[in-house]
């Protein structure tokens, strides 16, 4: 009644920055870089006809260091416990956020390599797992809507006495499909800080097109921060943001490719572009390599800072990168 | 050779303050509120016709947050080694105490919920797992008597260097069962800190009936801590503790009810009632379902804190509590 | 294609000091003792002939606690993914160093008990197990001739920006072996500081004698240590050391046996000299007891510490120790 299952992903990556000659480039061989190295457990109960209970326990680790990822957190990717009853799954626990999921998808790289389209698109980072959530999920209803939504009394920590600090979140992403050819998605996110009284949301649109000798896909996304006020007038800060990204399969190897962009719109001229690039070879079902390299140009030297991130790194100022790894799943 | 199981409980806590009209309640999606969610590794091996050879490791998880429990530590709800030679088994290594498994039985809610016994029998709570123990457990012998002791260098951290900062801690507790209806239960624990030359000790004696149609049980606990000394003469803080337990099984329901007291010894009048009540509704053999409700009467302002805990929480200062969940063994 | 698989060692030890009369000893029920308690997830891939997928995520234990050894990390023991093409495996992750992998032969207590032989060879407690690590192994070809290599771009924590403060580390080990009875062995380490600029090196040469009645080890290392510089001139610390050990079967039974000695090269009179005795008896394939004694003798009161260790310990200043326990594998 238990699959124990996983992923190890070990890579060499490096960053270098195209802006400032003096900086020296990081090279490391580093856990994670396509996909994040992981042990899962998991399980499914038929506990009644149209009922099923479920859980699923992940760690993430930092296999370079044998550490734990997701800032030490034991089984920081994943733990939650479900009851599925067919037309709406019900989830408790630590999960991964509705838009985090979507972007699984759009992004050619889903969420791994220097060229991951988070790089730019920060807000997907901030909210890809939620704590103390409340998922629920639908199936493809007429098998062309689908619903998800998700909230938490504190998408951090655990929640505070009096739930003084805590940051209540909820998202709501509907779906439609349009046979295996053509995906539209949005999401909102809803982000509330009690301690502060400031509200982040944000607002975006997806779309994927499967041509089956090219998939095609795309994003736009709103972002707007009252956490981070602007100007004397203290506006929140907003974002305009798109992406659009490529992938391309040619027998056992796919290309990848994606550009990103993101402009604010509190007239700061705070403009970043990415374009990435790479490749997967599948040596087998289970095992895969993997080669990507991504450069960012950038005006914001001041404010937000945007760099390409290897496996075990995240954010930070280097504009470009390059990684070479394998990928094993069991 | 190698078992894998486990439990996720996941659910929803509410406590509130019915002294202080003032502070706000908590809400809370908490992981392990009826019984720790857990991921777990046992084995047993035939070493030879009558000696066995066994080991558990056990990995307490906050569900709601993806980290260990018990304060952090990656194994930290149980990990022995054990020799089983039939007529007596002993095991090495981090394990419950004697007492805290004894209250497993005799507190309907089983350590588990808002209106969990330990709120009140704190004591319960410091001697839950005993580092470094070298544990004895018998079988019933003539099927009437059994015996469990435990010894430890030092229940808390690792051993010390000259085992200056100890405690010493060992307990004995002696059990009689007469059929399946009726067991007495005792047990003496002795705390000595090293550092600080006091001992702190537990005589306590409880008592379980099972009509079939009801179970019901009590219990009677002495503490004494010379760690907590009174007034001028520096008296070591006693207690007298009662606890009266009913689990009422209705089908797959099980309504569950308890009253605890606590009062001091020391003429500090510091009284502290709790009642429980609460149900658990069988979906299957692995999947459940509870409810539970505790409030707490106390005088004590400002010594001893009693308070409703919940899952990821343990004492603190809020004095009734709600909690609806779920919870799933594999 | 999983395989879960672990280790339980759990017993008492016993150390005190043999020069200090006023130290009083430590008492211990410790983990880890003749061999660090762990849980292991393994797999092995066929994803064409002649190439495999293989990976290893280990996780320490102090079963006495419940926590994670190697100083907390989650998965400390080992973690890594490799390709094994026959001619040559190469690995990427947290590895065992060739040198660590070596004296697990020579040493007759296999890095275990308070007789270790690192007690006194304390570069290769230093050099256990490398971060980040590339590693390379071959088979023996023609049965006879093999060799190790690994190379890190920091061999503690993850590789800094700019690599700054990175330890470069490579290691080269090549093997000889002549039939099963007579093995010689070698290695040099390389470990160079990028924030001091110090390199510290290691050669070493170590023999393996397989009489079938007693198998005969022995080793010479040469640390040299920039980053310890001695005296006005700065010279780098060097030492001379020496391990002779035996092994001698006796049906379940083994005695074991080593002598250890170190003399720096700077004239300044460090010297330390182990004699370990101790025994293991196999209760089963899985299941054995082990028991041991060591004690030290040495004139370095000032400078390095050397001192028997037990199972959750590393260095200290006690020089003798006792230590009794039980070793289950799964």
């Amino acid at each position: 009644s238990v699959t124990v299952y996983g992923l190890v992903d070990m890579g060499y990556a490096y960053r270098t920055d195209n802006y400032d000659a003096s900086k020296s480039g990081r090279n490391g061989i580093d856990s994670g870089i396509a996909s994040g190295s992981r042990l899962g457990f998991r399980g499914v109960e038929e506990i009644s006809p149209g009922l099923k209970g479920k859980f699923v326990i992940e760690a993430g680790i930092n296999a370079d260091q044998g550490s734990a990822a997701q800032g030490g957190a034991a089984w920081g990717r994943q733990s939650w416990l479900g009851l599925d009853a067919g037309v709406v799954e019900a989830r408790l626990g630590r999960q991964y956020s509705p838009e985090y999921l979507i972007y699984g998808d759009i992004d050619p790289f889903s969420h791994g390599q220097v060229a991951k389209a988070s790089n730019i698109f920060q807000h997907v980072k901030t909210y890809d797992r939620i704590n103390n959530a409340f998922y629920l999920t639908t199936p493809y209803f007429g098998d062309v809507f689908s619903v998800d939504a998700i909230y938490s009394f504190n998408r951090g920590g655990d929640e505070a006495v009096a739930n003084a600090g805590d940051k209540r979140f909820y998202a709501i992403a509907p779906k439609l499909q349009f046979g295996k050819m053509f995906k539209v998605v949005a999401n909102y996110s809803h982000d509330y800080d009690k301690a502060k009284y400031t509200t982040d949301t944000v607002v975006e649109l997806g779309a994927i097109v499967d041509f089956g000798v090219a998939k095609i896909s795309g994003a736009y996304a709103q972002p707007k921060l009252e956490s981070t006020p602007v100007g004397a007038a203290k506006e929140p800060k907003k974002y305009n943001r798109y992406l659009l990204g490529a992938t391309v399969p040619f027998g056992n190897f796919s290309l990848l490719a994606s550009y990103a962009y993101s402009k604010d719109k509190n007239d700061l001229d705070e403009k970043a572009t990415q374009i990435g690039i790479g490749g997967t070879y599948a040596f087998s079902k289970r095992t895969d390599m993997y080669l990507g390299f991504a450069r960012i140009d950038a005006d914001d030297k001041i404010a937000v800072k945007y760099g390409v991130s290897d496996g075990s790194n995240t954010f930070n100022d280097y504009r470009s990168g390059f990684n070479l790894g394998v990928r094993h799943k069991f």
